[in-house]
């Protein structure tokens, strides 16, 4: 009888230490790129992970950074590259282009023309619907820092985060889905 | 002895918890990319991961979803912009192009006739053992109707189901590998 | 009583098979691309989960493959595909372009010069850091075959293996993150 309490013990820490390992029913996304049909698709996967019940979180990363500006804000005291930075890359979701057909623009307005009569939702739509449904944001800081851009000059985004990699990497650790988008 | 008893009907129905909560042995695919070198790697992952015992599911997506019609399949009926996209776009594998290096096609054919050489299996192949091997493959519907595609021009392809994100990320879920192609 | 020792006899059973299928704390990524900003990713993201205390594996495959050559090293006894494909893929860490704002190399130099100023690792300095951190480096055996490359001509890495897609999946399987670059 000792024998046998001993052994359930040691067989129920066995199994909290087993409870204490799975994955939590979260996503984990980096968001690399910056184009208009990458960052829609994690938008879409984000939104309908979110719908399903799932906890959400997006690392904006590289080409994804800039994505986050708002168009309507701007800021001084930048240095030479920090100012070459901001004016070639897309100043918030509205200037992406896509990956690929975008010939000189033209069919990147087609694709949005084409977003919205067939109902599908436009990115700063997309980008409410996060906000709503609480997918969490994380911006990455070293890119921050390399294209010179400022807090300042970022969306309001009520779960934004700025942070490095490490802490995505303990969220992507402990989630049942991560992507590289 | 009634604590005992008590206490090993709670530790069960933990480790019943845990037990559904463990991912199968699935791999589930994003094919995000229409391209020729992006296509063949998933169907390299998907096939091998079949044939280590794994369920796999890919799930084509955006620019993925062109790769699948059926080259001797045209359908009328489209409108301007559905007429556009099926120009626009490669029809079926045949068509797919390199991401890099392809130089007006030069580069395509040249890696089509080294793969050849080197028993490397076509994308034609390649859909072929994957029907073989059982991979599972879904269309998404968004994709489908945004480039106005139909299902009478897509290829045959004994489980192909057209569904939602929603549908793909309940199969992420309890997989043990996701992918983003 | 003896019903209760088999139950728990049972029990036990389930919870050892639970955590043989428990995944390791791993990250298994695959490096497709081979373009600077990517790689880069790659190597932060690599050498970040080290530094967390996770075990980490790189499988090169396509055009990551030949960011892998030694600048230093040259083989003879190539065909002419070989030779091709070695003249005009990136030799090495330091001819690697961005897969953005390249602008005929102007772009690349800009964010190297950038990297250097604002203290992040070049990627010379991170294959160094992966090397000593003890990140695993897989290299696609197709791959290499494909474009011709004989290892000879590839970087000295003390933990580096030549295998095929299904010794990466060995590892993804029992991985809790997994990623394609």
């Amino acid at each position: 009888m000792q024998n046998m309490e001993e052994q359930f013990t040691k067989l129920k820490s066995q199994v909290e230490a087993l409870a204490k390992k799975a994955p939590e029913n979260k996503l984990s996304m980096i968001v690399f790129s910056g184009d208009l049909d990458k960052i829609l698709a994690a938008f879409v996967i984000a939104t309908g992970a979110v719908a399903m019940g799932m906890d959400v979180v997006m690392f904006f990363t590289f080409w994804g950074t800039p994505v986050l500006r708002d168009k309507a804000k701007s800021v001084g005291g930048k240095d030479m590259m920090g100012k070459m930075f901001g004016a070639m890359l897309p100043k918030g979701t509205c200037e992406v282009k896509l990956s690929k057909m975008n010939m000189g623009g033209m069919g990147t307005a087609m694709m949005k023309s084409l977003m919205k009569k067939k109902n599908v939702a436009s990115l700063e739509q997309m980008l409410e619907l996060a906000e709503e449904l609480g997918v969490r944001i994380y911006v990455c800081e070293m890119s921050m820092d390399l294209m010179g851009f400022k807090r300042e000059e970022m969306i309001h985004y009520p779960d934004l985060t700025y942070c490095g990699v490490a802490k995505f990497l303990e969220e992507a650790q402990n989630s049942k889905i991560q992507l590289f988008i």
